[in-house]
């Protein structure tokens, strides 16, 4: 488990359930940025609630990622995760620049795969 | 203005507003697509209810771009919007391996930004 998104976006489930949109530009360096990202990504996983994950990261410095969980309450649960609170003020503290978050309930959603 | 997002976050206006989620990978080659990807951000910016877009594509192919708009009405609009309609359709035949659309009611927002 890295993360790495897969080559392929995650199916959607059946809505309603949550997107996160959390779009971030970092500070120079890595400053134990990248260990501590995996750590949460593999948490993420553990989460009750947890429906998956994309994220992308462009050249011009821009990461996109987008986690998916089943109602609030899991989003709730993941905010006050002892380690993910911690790892948060540590973004605050070193590794981003900028970020944006977006907590979204989806609607419909719909995909393609080439056939 | 141009396909490539800019080196900060799009600031978050006043939920609600909708965020339509995109997420794809591609087909081998251009084919076309950058042009008319180019095209496709200049005539999404002059919709009514447009708020912003950001996207990013990765190392591994994944692109993710997020666009935000203001009400239903507005994605309403812009799905029915005649050339943006016929891009869709050259999507689904020459551009993308696979893609995923989720829509999304943003009920709350926050953003940071490195004093």
């Amino acid at each position: 488990m890295t993360a790495q998104s897969p080559e392929r976006p995650m199916s959607p489930p059946e809505p309603p359930y949550y997107a996160v949109v959390f779009t971030s530009t970092r500070t120079p360096g890595d400053n134990g940025y990248t260990e501590r990202a995996e750590r949460m990504f593999q948490l993420a996983h553990e989460q009750p609630g947890f429906l998956g994950v994309d994220t992308a990261r462009g050249a011009a410095g821009l990461r996109i990622t987008v986690s998916y969980w089943r109602d609030e309450e899991s989003i709730a649960a993941w905010r006050d995760q002892a380690e993910h609170a911690e790892t948060r003020a540590d973004g605050r503290h070193h590794w981003y620049e900028s970020f944006a978050v977006h907590v979204a309930k989806v609607e419909r959603a719909y995909q393609f795969t080439r056939p």
